[in-house]
């Protein structure tokens, strides 16, 4: 694909800066939990939100790595974080900096390339990339009915 | 901002095709509600799913139509649905219309100017642009909580 063609329209820092800031305020959302909570609160026979948590800790770092270096291990969404809120941000954080380090090393041509995350999701780079961040906004949104159902006043959406 | 120093990764048109391929699901979310629940289940005292719906219509063509012009009426929310789900869906299909009519009449240069959207949020249009699609996907989460707990299993988040 030759991306000259293309009416681009988005950089490479930009959707980098996107993305850390959705991780920002997902950071914020698992705090505001009580930790009980954000291990054992469930609606609708879903999942916690500290287990969706960690599923989008499974995807971001090793997300990130795989599309620099297309060697992928498989889909980990447990990370042993023993029901500790302290321990789940400290991974989250991990993240935050892994992320900073390799979504750089993406070349511009990288972005459409076709690559299997996962071994798995056969995608473009780019495409891959904005379902790492829409998955993390549609949890995150989830994790937002849990705190009004337990009468919290999350951080609002729109501040990142 | 001279964008051919930026390193340009994702185009016009794959923005147009991913945030249309995200309204198609919304609309599946929509229609997998029972009428009578789409406008009167809640949980947490939040909104039933059809207003944060109307919302989303308020936003999606006005907001891609003002972005072109750089004219704004006030964010409308309330469109007069009446209580049927048929009329919201064909105020959505009317927005997929109207999106795909004014998206290609951006230039590729307004994406990186500054606007005040609906007259009031300050962002550059790229900006409001994925702002207009993380909010669709965040208010989808919560409906996808509102299924689930009325027992209704939602489409796979995956399949747009």
């Amino acid at each position: 694909m030759e991306t000259n063609e293309l009416q681009m329209i988005i950089s490479q820092e930009q959707l980098l800066k996107h993305w850390q800031g959705h991780r920002g305020l997902t950071r914020r959302i698992i705090e505001a939990f009580p930790e009980e909570q954000l291990f054992h609160f469930t609606l609708g026979e879903m999942r916690p939100f500290g287990e969706m948590a960690q599923e989008l800790i499974g995807i971001a770092g090793p997300g990130i790595k795989g599309l620099v270096t297309r060697e992928w291990e498989p889909l980990n969404e447990e990370h042993g974080v023993e029901e500790s809120k302290e321990k789940l941000l400290a991974l989250w954080d991990q993240a935050t900096i892994e992320i900073d380090e390799w979504f750089p090393k993406l070349s511009t041509e990288d972005f459409q390339d076709t690559v299997k995350a996962f071994g798995q999701y056969e995608n473009k780079v780019y495409c891959s990339l904005m379902y790492f961040i829409d998955n993390e906004v549609h949890h995150r949104g989830q994790g937002y009915v849990y705190l009004r159902a337990l009468g919290i006043v999350p951080p609002n959406f729109w501040e990142h």
